[in-house]
């Protein structure tokens, strides 16, 4: 596929996601972690005025200057008339300008893509899309944290997805030795999934399955969430200040535990893997079980033995740069690596990572205690 | 006027508030202290349903029994279902939602009225109608904090208004003696001003006029944000930790003062009265002047003598219990006495403040540190 | 009594409240509002050396200059080297240090009392010994709550106190009328105190007799914690954010309530009136009680016709400056004045006001949720 | 040595680190990381009676059964009258009575390590006595903290110690390849040392020397504490949020660089390793100079190759456990295991770190902003 087509491709998505959307519900912004619709909508379309058009395409007239106060991510270096706010108190620019901006970008954005572009501008472009597919998985579950987080709880869609049957359980053994790791070839990656580099794997195991929504019940059921054994200290002071008892989104309503799903508020589904853990819960299941969590490197290796991308998996690895790892020049080299320090590396995909978006070699990354994700839990011994 | 046609107008009042408003504007709460547009709608709306439809009219129906935990004022009794969140953080029911309820409610309450009511029920549909006009005028002022603290400052008026000429300053002086304050008579007045009391007033001298924003500015131009000596030391802890250095709404850029009013950043019009000024900063100025604020009882005294009503004006009162002053029975009771700690009189009412809402003896209160009302300052000596 | 006996037997009592004290007792600081007794015997020291000694006696050589960065409760005018720390985390100076501190300043001081002083440094003089006295309660207070604090409840004296029988509670009835409260005449007086004025009062009854910790108990009984009906909103949230659920100093230990006093952890002693109550807490009680707190101008107008001064009894009234109050110039005129939001006025006395420091006009002040001091309620209504 | 000399040993080198301190400096605690070195003499007393004399010596008396309350760290257990408080509030048990606590305690001890142990008991002392070095260290960096944020600045030895010339500096090439980490071997290793295993480790250079402190001021003269480009963002956070401009303890006074040890407050030593950085500045640092911080495994291959033992040497690694690490059961168990998860490894030792107390293999472990330990920075390529 050209890169017009792609561009258009994943513009279309980001839209379609929002497709059933109230526009209220394209304004709130309940915790910081997550943000308005509108703002990704909006902060996706300014990477490319700000980073593609404005310095290349000498035609291209800015929407509205005032957007960068808004849509800019560092509202550190915007200006005077700045004042300090969360995005989530903003109620203009409304969606409907929004939108307009979005035309307004697109069609300077396509009319740009017929030229020849150099290859730095194409990878520009390219990392652009990426960056558009990253704010698509959090454009899905931030809708699904604000609407989860009413007391209405409504439903996004009205049809009630089939459960699959439990898929039986094997271990895959892995034996010791060197291994390599990390992204190679063509096509695109991110800085962090660099240099490819050799590893020393002691013997492994590791599931084919992702833990069940039943199986983790099993833990709460026997008093994981009350005996402190299970936890990191840092973990078990988490659930104590949070009052935390079970994953985000299930709630034990009438002697039933019930889980918000964005098919509205449902009985919770026995045979579904596990999902909106924090790192230390996933950390806390694996030591009830007398089990662990696998590396990231082990998760590499072992990845195209079993199915993956329905969950983002908890490692137990730090996100850390891989050996020979080096930052871009410029705020692109900013992208990835001003993060690595005390978060945790999650591997595979997710239900809501969109089309073409993962990669075995992937490396996503959040706060051990961040839970608004759709992340899972899968075992190694 | 009779009950149907008051409530019609009150009614429609609230709506006309918000008849500039974009979808979006209904929805966010910046701040703690303000609601979104539609929480106060909704609210407002529940107060009729909870209070006077459901116990009293069997035939009435509601319109979604969930709405008590979202308009409810007291979240703690909403029972199992309910999750901790703020107001602004809903984007559901939605605006067009919350209209229809509006209008179920009204046709309910608009059916009811045509009974033959008892007193106690008359009065009640009286309080009911002053709870809507103070959030009316809630209304008002929230949607300048959430408009006004948008980067875009946008205008929800076009039309600029005019500025009134100086009036001329005189200094009204009352004598010492024995006078009576409070509310006496026909008509509604809140429980807290009673009783009708008699207070002795030492010699004293009020001010004609508010203060300006000429007058303010020059308070500004001598340092009075920088010298802590006219400052209560709470106050003064108060500039320095949130960095005050003017009135809410005012933005110095590029050399000249800036005022945020609903139509839009203008040029700070030097004889409008001072406005969106803290206890802290009416006191610190009086301070500065060599004068006082009035105490509310001097207030009230002197108030037949002069103009008022653009600003709510900070007095030197606590609020407090009047003597003789007893809460009714039932959650009504609790409609003014449980917030008599901590809090400042201010007195007169504001330029948002809705129509037939003020009186004389009105008593309004706030926290020293709040500044998004009205709030304005009137010298005493 | 001249001068110099007056300042000898003062600072001998500063001393004398500290005679059971071990080292470490002097150093600790468990809360904001408690400075540890080292600091308290620097403090009022200090005072001494810098605004009467150093402005006014040119052979007087400073004990060590650094030591205004320890004991100048003003630490932001204190230059580049001052490290921002709470008292508690300062060892140094030791106790040994400041007790040689002392005796080199009252040394000076008794030398410097030997002359013939205007009437502005005797003036000065009585105010210094007044504000030591104030900081001899402040000294008792804070070694009770450093002491009652500790798991451990040390004792510092070893006699048990007896308990007096209960008093026969009847109710003073004082008609309507003008009064005139305020100081007047010779011998010092606190600015606040100023002026004597008139002030109307409706007809009242106030109590003879403190509430008891054996009436205080049977509010506890009632469900007095448990019932927001009785409480101020901010009084309410209060107590369930802290968990409040008793008096100060009061643990429930085995089915009995148990009072840590300075004899040690005790049986609650019935007789004794409450003790370490909030005004929330006062006020809540005698909500329950159906009655109410005095005002101030009530207390004094009374306070002729009932014995005071074991408890700092809560008033209704706010801290406010009286018709006519002035500020002193420098930094004597901020003694009170700026401390005149937010706070409410204690009348009468405690067991550990020192001994010619109580007037029946003397105003304490304290915010609404303090409880470390002395304090109790009377009722009136 | 046998363990009854080792014993004596390490429970006089716990009193000597205290040998110059006033008996005030024992009990405060600044910061919430530091603990009064009166708390250190208890605990790691406590340690010895709750876990060898208490449930192995029938015959020992325990010294006061309400110390339980005081120096266990885990205060949740502790029962009913355990009142929650920071350990810096508590003024006792005094000094003297914890000296004889030691008294006690390690008479009981000496007389019990007579007896012939199992091998299990002979175990659990030396844990023991490595349990008290790691606080004789901390005891070390706490008076530090204590002395150094006292604006007295207080030297606790006078003599000054003479700066040592600047070493040569070299870089050590390591080879590509397997490499063995972890501790083999007899003699005493932390359960986190565990298992011995294989890594695979590219080509890298690693300095023989650490940052000097000159090297570290041409960092800040080149504005490293003001370009966000060299600092993770959370790094460039924890710098605004606070205000760091220097390493902890340097003091810019008069237009020079003066740094508190304990001799006291001197011009800073250039030669002298920098010293208490947090892992932030030790990466941006590194990052500055075009460099980076080794891994762990780098470390401890080239150690054989560089002096080390002056600074605990932040390393790029997160403290995770090896492969193959277990818990012990119970108690013990959970003395390392617990913490994986948030923190860098610092790799050597300090010079306060106790004798006998350093291995090649040992793994420290602190949060990334700390850096009241004597903390400092080596580099790699």
């Amino acid at each position: 596929m050209n890169l017009q087509e792609r561009f258009k491709q994943v513009r279309q998505h980001s839209i379609d996601i929002c497709s059933n959307l109230q526009t209220e519900d394209y304004v709130v912004q309940p915790v910081v972690d997550v943000s308005p619709p509108k703002w990704h909508l909006g902060h996706t379309t300014w990477f490319w005025e700000e980073f593609v058009l404005k310095p290349n395409d000498e035609n291209y007239e800015q929407f509205n200057p005032n957007y960068n106060y808004v849509f800019n991510s560092y509202y550190e270096s915007a200006g005077t008339r700045v004042i300090r706010t969360d995005r989530g108190n903003l109620s203009r620019p409304s969606v409907e300008e929004i939108y307009q901006y979005r035309k307004h970008v697109d069609k300077g954005m396509l009319h740009f893509l017929k030229n020849n572009l150099s290859k730095a501008l194409q990878d520009l472009i390219v990392l652009g899309l990426n960056h558009e597919e990253q704010h698509q998985e959090l454009l899905a579950t931030d809708i699904k944290y604000i609407l989860g987080n009413n007391p209405l709880f409504p439903a996004l869609y009205p049809e009630e997805k089939k459960s699959s049957l439990p898929a039986k359980k094997t271990w895959i053994h892995i034996d010791e030795g060197i291994y390599e790791i990390g992204f190679e070839g063509e096509g695109f990656c991110f800085d962090n999934e660099l240099n490819r580099h050799k590893v020393y794997l002691n013997d492994y195991s590791i599931c084919s399955e992702l833990v069940t929504n039943k199986e983790y019940l099993e833990f709460i059921n026997a008093g994981g969430y009350k005996n402190f054994i299970y936890w990191h200290m840092e973990g078990w002071e988490w659930v104590k200040a949070n009052g935390i008892n079970a994953p985000m989104y299930w709630h034990f309503i009438d002697g039933e535990w019930m889980n918000y799903t964005l098919n509205g508020l449902l009985p919770l589904d026995e045979h579904e893997p596990v999902c909106h853990v924090s790192f230390y819960e996933a950390y806390a299941y694996a030591s009830w079980k007398g089990s662990r969590l696998p590396t990231e490197a082990e998760w590499e290796i072992a990845a195209t033995k079993f199915n993956w991308g329905k969950r983002w998996e908890w490692t137990e690895s730090a996100y850390l740069p891989y050996p020979g790892f080096s930052k871009a020049p410029g705020a692109i080299g900013e992208y990835n690596g001003k993060f690595m320090v005390s978060q945790k590396v999650l591997r595979g995909a997710s239900d809501v990572t969109p089309p073409n978006h993962s990669r075995i070699t992937y490396r996503n990354f959040f706060h051990p205690p961040l839970r608004w994700q759709y992340t899972g839990i899968r075992l190694a011994k």
